[in-house]
């Protein structure tokens, strides 16, 4: 068994608002042709507002990826910790009780990733396995859930720590003009994750299934660029029409567990964008409240990438409303395009 | 159970020898302090040539990262499937027969990485699971082996489909004058490895139990810097004496599963450097020609980074010295500074 544990979050205290983002469109681009589309795509993110590593005026000057590189390798060791202490609290361990770190992000590339210098400062075992991934995007979280449940199913009674650290302010491209850049301008935030999956007790979602689901030929619609400059974001404009494809992926997974994808108790779903969650509410046939702690998310902190289903997670938590025996999904979009995908059940030790 | 079968390789037509990297770091670095230390470091790697995927002079000049990342995709969307369609050959598998696919590669980075791209063009079905790991350096081709075993023991009859592909040459820093630099542009060479893990019947290494090591506090004595100009390989002076501390660390797992680490009858060592398996087998006291497979592929090769692992196992099924029942260790070594270790035991179907 696999209980995947109340996360633990942290966003950055530099805050910019829906407002203010469409300020900074209308005075960086006007004139560019298509700012009132743009504007309007970013008006109908859903997002109020996001939280920042940096303050604005920062974020816009792009100093090199020399220097990027160097911010993300501070601002990772300056805020990750604490967030994985709180982590290992909410779920009763300590860091030598853990087999293995999954260590997620595509916002800022290391190597050795993380993961090692967590296990050099916070007192991990030396034979802690180590699993860093760079390279699924907003789907890894899913994909660290999926992972950490192979783990302890492969081990049983093992202990997993997820966590997912997204800089996404560090991957802003100041000549990126096309559409699609412009509103992940106004999209993508800021935020870091951490959760345990315990491989024994616990209360949280008990991981009992999970898969990946590939749509066919669509490997570049969600893309790095990989240039001098760093990582340049690109968005097709296809991708907020693939909860199409995907939810026949969603429902047949639901079914191979004898579980119907329509019907289920909670839900925590990668909020990529507005209309990723109002098609798959659609075509799930789920009703509009089923996905509010994603779109809490979205309101809240923008699209923090890999970070958001943890999130969705942790406010599902926090509103209490899950018991023990309720059916959930958890799922997270990205690259490939891939879903991944988990479905589990709500316990506690007492259950 | 989970036999790792027998690997595909496939090396790439551009030859430098020793001799020729000698001769061109005394053109290139004439006026270098260190020039005769970095010469009598590069005679003594035991490298006999490498293979590149470029002619040398494109290699030698830099066209900036942004056509660096478009080489890395041209050139493996090119070489990696004939490879892997080999490795699927030789497990008797079809793609559709593969449920995870484990890509690891240093040396360039993609997102999505080259999994998504293989799942579309080869056939595998959309319900793959795809792991690709950027930041485990030389270490990930063990670490794709073990994550492999942990996948067919969590989910018993599947089967894993790893690919290592690594071009070196696409990393190299003209600029990089240190003495690690130097030497590091005589030892690395560019190779693809590809090979299954299966999780019923095969001929090969059943995978029986794997570990992972982490020298405390060593995580900056190989690193990347992430510039501008791509990758920078960073390696200490320290690093060829790592042996010391990580043969302890396969001496316990090899206790663990009551074997003795120095009376094995097969080792597959990740072949860093000459001294890494001088050292290790004085420290396992193992006889000379224990490491003969490793040796091979430095000699014959260099270092292929991830891919050494693969390429020295299909060595030692060339030389058909394996026997049913015979026990043996893989390990792969690199970045955190880490050992991901495996031991396992010869197979075949009629054994």
């Amino acid at each position: 068994m696999a209980v995947l544990c109340k996360p633990a979050i942290a966003v950055p205290d530099h805050i910019i608002t829906n407002e203010e983002t469409l300020e900074l469109a209308r005075r960086l681009h006007s004139d560019h042709p298509q700012l009132a589309l743009a504007c309007r795509l970013i008006e109908h993110t859903g997002v109020r507002k996001r939280h920042l590593i940096q303050p604005i005026d920062e974020v816009l000057k792009h100093p090199g990826l020399d220097a990027r590189s160097a911010t993300y390798e501070t601002e990772s060791k300056a805020r990750v910790p604490s967030v994985v202490r709180r982590a290992l609290d909410q779920a009763e361990l300590e860091p030598d009780q853990i087999d293995l770190i999954i260590y997620v992000s595509c916002t800022g590339f290391m190597m050795p990733s993380l993961a090692s210098w967590l296990v050099n400062t916070m007192g991990f075992r030396a034979d802690t396995r180590q699993l860093p991934i760079a390279q699924l995007g907003c789907a890894a979280g899913g994909a660290a859930v999926n992972r950490a449940h192979d783990f302890c199913t492969a081990y049983p009674g093992t202990n997993v720590l997820i966590v997912a650290c997204e800089f996404c302010s560090l991957c802003y491209q100041p000549t990126d003009l096309g559409i699609g850049s412009l509103l992940s301008n106004g999209l993508f935030g800021d935020g870091i994750a951490a959760a345990v999956v315990r491989g024994e007790e616990g209360t949280g979602m008990r991981l009992e299934r999970n898969g990946t689901y590939l749509i066919p030929h669509t490997e570049e619609w969600i893309s790095y660029a990989v240039r001098s400059t760093g990582f340049h974001f690109q968005l097709d404009k296809r991708v907020p029409g693939t909860m199409e494809p995907l939810s026949p992926a969603l429902r047949a997974l639901a079914e191979q567990h004898q579980w119907n994808a329509g019907k289920l108790d909670f839900y925590i779903i990668h909020a990529g964008g507005p209309r990723i969650l109002d098609d798959l509410s659609r075509f799930l046939d789920v009703p509009p409240g089923a996905f509010r702690h994603s779109r809490a998310t979205l309101t809240e902190y923008g699209n923090i990438a890999s970070a958001v289903v943890l999130d969705a997670l942790g406010r599902l938590f926090d509103e209490q409303s899950a018991l023990d025996g309720h059916h959930g999904m958890l799922a997270g979009f990205g690259p490939g395009i891939i879903a991944e995908m988990s479905l589990g059940t709500w316990v506690s030790p007492e259950s």
